[in-house]
């Protein structure tokens, strides 16, 4: 990755064959967020199909483009899909993003089914920065779940994740991107603050970012993900500031995406 | 069936009784589509219940109007929960609709599943014409899951189901619908592009047969679902094509259904 | 309770508190209504958690301000749960919300779950009349779950449940909450007729109760919860009569509530 420009035609050209290609996508997710999840995928230009059962597990991940993971409602049946599908993914060395829902002292159950999935070597690792610092401190860190961090050390820590991915993602108000490939951070900026109050956009991104793995590298999807919901939150956001017809809005702008729009309003930077 | 006339006739009678009756109908489905299916069933004038454990299995469809089984994300509950009941509603000759969602090779443990109920003879099987095709290739035809058949092998392989079941519908651009009363096919016309882009609309339609089943005859509840839709679909497209919106647009459209719109816009004939 | 006043000021306190306190909410709730409680949670200022797996359920129950129980599509798992999370409120003198979805003669499993959850003593139980009248029924009287029962008879079996909880609400076209510390029924009015067809609203209505029960006392919480519901269903209904459009503005109502329209429209009166 050498230049910034370069990486915003990336973004573009993936955005184009997601479009393009509309790679089937696989998702075990919780029973909040799966019927929105499979319609974010569908009006981003993706395939969803919610294979959860640890019966077909090895042979739908054996056909799909991509496998997104997310423990937010687990089941013992979906942990044990979770594990044959992500090992059958790290076998075919199909991309599959690792989303640790709630990860953290309080929840242990899940935490260590996130534990033993990370033996499987998710493409990319996504989440806000109470998960992510939740997950980095129980792999090289003696701070608790709760402590503190400041941005630097944040960083810090989750560097600390590649040890286990390609690529780690933070949401928040900005969102951080970090890689093998580049000693650089990815800052993407917009959205909108009514995001947050919609249940199930954090484990829609996670996977949408499966679904642009399985166009593009690692690291530009990841990217062109938090891009993709970065424009559609803020278009929305000028149309409508209340919720229910923000939902509305924001389908319709992750569905209306188009190169114009990513030219014009993808807000993207390297930092430190 | 005598005149394409006669099933106009019989279409709008059927939605006049759906309205009256309100028909409890029992649905046995996947947690992705689970919400919407009852949000269109109670749009559309009927009383949805998602009662899908095995522990209440019995008693429930013994007091239920009809069944819809739909295997979409099957778990061991929901699968014993769905042998319980299709025996039940057959016992008690009791009108169920079967969505062998993801039929076929890939997904075989469901595809087991849904070769079981049919020995409980649904009284009518829908699904899109991969589906039916993998129904049918199992049952007759050495053909595999993914043969490429042009319409007139659809047609042949689709009337093998009916071995099964009273009627069988087969949805895409247009709908086809067969029977054993009639050696016509019937089409119905209408509908959005729009619709395969929102997750559980194909879902929402078994379970909307299901709810017309048990006001009238098989082959005019299957007709009048597809036709409920196909209208709604069109006006929808006809208000709004962003998929946000398009989904209001269609639930409002489910809803305020009437004669003028059904005597208007209701595109049916009879083919080959 | 001295006066009418006196609780709407506490109605108009206990939903600023809401604001500014967001509690964390945990529901155990079904598939059917899950994403839709956790977006009125949002919309309303609370903070949900759908934490509903028994290896979990301890020590999620511990930090949580209030507990939702739903049991509209039980599984096993979610029947630990409930009990070890309802048993751990208790334990913590958290409040806890009981909605006996479906309860009856006819489902006989969950009902049993409901009866075996009453020992941990519900800080408060709603329901609509059918299922209220069951439950009490099944505690004290030998009529039949079918039994037609006028208006002061089924005041006088609610106020029956009163013993096994603080607070009682009965949902309907208006809705009546009976307490303890009062001889008075609370009447609440508003809402509109689109509201029963709408799936899940009364499941998000008892995790509302939830909610506000971690800023005040149940019998305010009760009614600031159907007063926020009330107010948001008639103001929805005054835009748009379509099922769709009016989905979109209750939802927007919700989240916009304030101080200025809770005292223009909020409906409560003492009868009896």
């Amino acid at each position: 990755m050498t230049s910034l420009f370069e990486l915003q035609q990336h973004v573009i050209t993936a955005w184009q064959r997601l479009q393009q290609q509309a790679p089937l996508v696989q998702c075990i997710t919780n029973h909040v967020a799966s019927q929105y999840v499979a319609n974010v995928l569908l009006a981003c230009g993706a395939s969803p199909a919610m294979i959860d059962n640890p019966f077909e597990a090895k042979s739908f991940t054996q056909v799909v483009a991509a496998l997104n993971i997310n423990m937010g409602t687990p089941t013992e049946a979906q942990q044990q899909a979770a594990q044959i599908s992500a090992q059958t993914a790290q076998e075919l060395q199909k991309p599959w993003v690792l989303d640790p829902v709630g990860y953290g002292a309080v929840l242990a159950w899940r935490s260590q089914l996130v534990d033993q999935l990370l033996q499987y070597r998710p493409t990319v690792i996504r989440g806000n920065a109470s998960e992510m610092n939740a997950l980095t401190g129980s792999y090289g860190s003696s701070k608790g779940v709760d402590s503190t961090l400041n941005s630097s050390e944040v960083f810090t820590q989750a560097s600390r994740l590649l040890a286990h991915c390609e690529c780690v993602a933070i949401s928040g108000e900005s969102d951080y991107i970090l890689t093998h490939n580049s000693p650089q951070i990815i800052e993407v900026n917009g959205g909108s603050a009514l995001q947050p109050k919609m249940t199930a956009t954090g484990c829609a991104l996670g996977a949408l970012i499966a679904a642009y793995c399985a166009v593009t590298s690692p690291l530009i999807a990841t990217v062109a993900a938090h891009v993709h919901f970065a424009i559609a939150g803020q278009l929305a956001f000028a149309k409508t500031q209340s919720i229910g017809s923000f939902s509305v809005a924001f389908m319709d702008e992750l569905f209306s995406l188009n190169r114009e729009k990513l030219e014009q309003h993808m807000s993207i930077r390297f930092i430190n």
